[in-house]
């Protein structure tokens, strides 16, 4: 008899997680799992602010899939998917195709950048190591080049952080941080440096308790940032961005260096194989699957899942996605061995905190508001929890953040 | 009774050893004695092809004036020298002027580019620490760039050195130890990367052993470097050189870092101020005096020394600034105390060693041609020599080379 065989898409939080999970579950000889993933390696996405600011080497914020996957049960593929053929249940990669049984989406998320002009052109994006390791080169350079240039370009001291939300604040937090290092690498006076934080919508970390984000900002506007709230960038430019200063005007801000934070979209492959969606995620029924398909699982920031308390979409997030994959690994188990009742997914929101840099955070967890040390000492441990989650003791204890470090 | 004044301008190599060793011989109200410079700091001018590289730190690279010189005894400026008015006998400085009885000049070297169109535009210099480091960060740039890029642009992994006299080898000789950490840094085949070093004379470090030429050459191919030899660039462009391949044609290298390693000429100001001199440097005297001028010392790269054995100039070394410091301290105190006897330079060559790179060199020393480890080795001792000589054993064991650092 033919095993039936599982192919994951993409070894994120979800799909890694759903891999791990799937391979303690299953039997040798019972199902043939496949991992597809663009790089050898898994990064910790909800870390690579820390890596864009240059707070925190790539490589620690990195590590092999090899290291975490059981090589006698996964076959891991390194490959690109480029398009899903749901009809003939295969998946065209960027060099080859595999066939499926039963397919997990996690593909994650790409920028939105909303249509707004020159942002893919001129603003950077912190969406993978890659991308994450380019920022922290382009800051770096600008700042080598202010030190050797006869004629001073001060814009090369000024950066732009496109977004107030979760990654905005945490990479303008990270930059608080940076910033100091980099005037003594580069003998550069620290009142030259300019941060901004322009966000379109009239608030900072919207759904966050206001005596938080109130917190939030008067930390970082004391270590310098200024903040721009209820200012939608208009255009990005080589020199800078454009902002709308009231319903007529517009105001230049200059800026060698612009990062756009400012929201995520599902992977295009969803709609270009054909699934229905809202900007890359698909609504996907209570137990993962997509609406009107037996054999596909979306999880992760292709997923959208409602928080039926208030009616509204839950953000995409590492702690769901770990969550999804856990269920998705029971379903699919499920499925395999014609188990008719399959788990229902419901997020269990354990806290959320967002970094201000080093040693400084807001959040709440475990039901308790907190601010500064304390909650960058709980930051560290959502942070240490999700490698435990994947990949065990031994994984945190090789890329886990601790003080020492 | 007015005491004379002695102002030395630059703190390289010749103006800090003219300061300290003054500092130890005159009493502490027989002069006044202004060091002026543009930093706070002197650097190694011999080491800046590893900064360059990055193969070593450029805080490694300099030290703090401060430490070395004697506060009751030295004044310190820090103001950039602009033009000598030696009628007048004063300097003005970028921000003040100052009047001087007795001068040295030991303002260093200026890249020479020889009228080649573009390489003021588009090629960087081993100059001093802010250009070292502006390379170092360039070509890392490029790496990350590469990496996060859709559409690979290999031109971005090709560095041309200009030069392949003795900065122009060295710092080809760090690149053969740094491109593989690069590679490893943004996950990029070594094999894609290209060093080529391109030189318009017909050998390879002209002045040297043709048997350590022959050693050098082939180590530095064996680890990738591609040499182009008798072929003069005609213009850099922002896309790379322009080559003479034959008579009447052109060859383009693409590239998108050019280091431009082949040749320095002596400071501007020394024409600026209407002293005789060929491409900045002026025939001293063999007191180290300018011709014609009682009071003005020229030493180090602005100062032209003839090898009377050869009949041709001595190139500017560190070694022999460092000597002339000594004389030119000795010839001041003379001056101060109505001497008439002023001592004579001459130049004690007591080796040259030229890096290939960590662990890698050739060179004579001790009257002994040496290659390999033995020759690098002998490389650090003479860069801790030059530590010493200005700062003592203190500074070597702050800032000297040893292999565990």
């Amino acid at each position: 008899m033919k095993k039936p065989k599982i192919v994951i898409l993409g070894a994120g939080y979800g799909g890694l997680m759903t891999t791990v999970r799937l391979q303690k579950m299953v039997g040798m000889n019972e199902v043939d799992i496949v991992l597809v993933n663009k790089n050898e390696y898994h990064y910790e996405t909800t870390w690579l602010h820390e890596a864009s600011a240059g707070t925190l080497h790539h490589d620690r914020v990195r590590y092999n899939i090899a290291d975490v996957i059981d090589r006698n049960k996964v076959d891991f593929v390194q490959d690109e998917a480029i398009e899903i053929k749901t009809d003939e249940k295969k998946v065209i990669l960027a060099n080859s195709e595999i066939e499926y049984d039963y397919l997990v989406v996690s593909l994650g998320a790409e920028p939105e950048t909303f249509g707004i002009k020159g942002l893919k052109e001129y603003a950077f994006s912190i969406t993978n190591v890659n991308s994450a390791r380019q920022i922290r080169e382009h800051i770096e350079y600008q700042f080598a080049t202010y030190s050797n240039e006869a004629e001073k370009n001060e814009d090369r001291l000024t950066i732009v952080v496109g977004g107030a939300g979760f990654t905005g604040i945490e990479f303008v937090g990270e930059l608080t941080n940076r910033i100091p290092e980099l005037c003594r690498e580069y003998d550069i006076d620290n009142d030259k440096v300019k941060i901004f934080c322009v966000e379109a919508a009239p608030m900072v970390l919207p759904g966050f308790d206001p005596e938080l984000v109130n917190y939030a900002v008067a930390q970082l506007e004391r270590k310098g940032v200024e903040f721009k709230i209820g200012t939608p960038i208009k255009e990005c430019t080589p020199e800078g961005i454009l902002v709308a200063k009231d319903e007529n005007e517009v105001e230049e801000i200059k800026a060698n260096t612009v990062v756009w934070a400012a929201g995520v979209r599902g992977n295009s492959i969803i709609e270009k194989s054909g699934f229905e969606a809202m900007r890359g995620r698909v609504k996907v029924e209570k137990d993962l699957r997509a609406p009107g398909f037996e054999d596909v699982f979306i999880i992760g920031d292709c997923a959208l899942i409602i928080n039926e308390e208030i009616n509204r979409p839950y953000p995409p997030t590492a702690q769901i996605a770990i969550q999804q994959g856990e269920v998705c690994a029971h379903n699919l188990v499920a499925l395999v061995r014609n188990k008719a009742e399959l788990t229902l997914f419901k997020p269990d929101i354990k806290g959320t905190v967002c970094s201000l840099g080093e040693d400084d955070a807001i959040g709440v967890a475990l039901g308790k508001k907190m601010v500064g040390t304390k909650a960058a000492f709980m930051k560290k441990m959502i942070d240490n929890r999700a490698l435990y989650m994947i990949g065990g003791a031994s994984l945190v204890m090789k890329k886990g953040k601790f003080k020492v470090l």
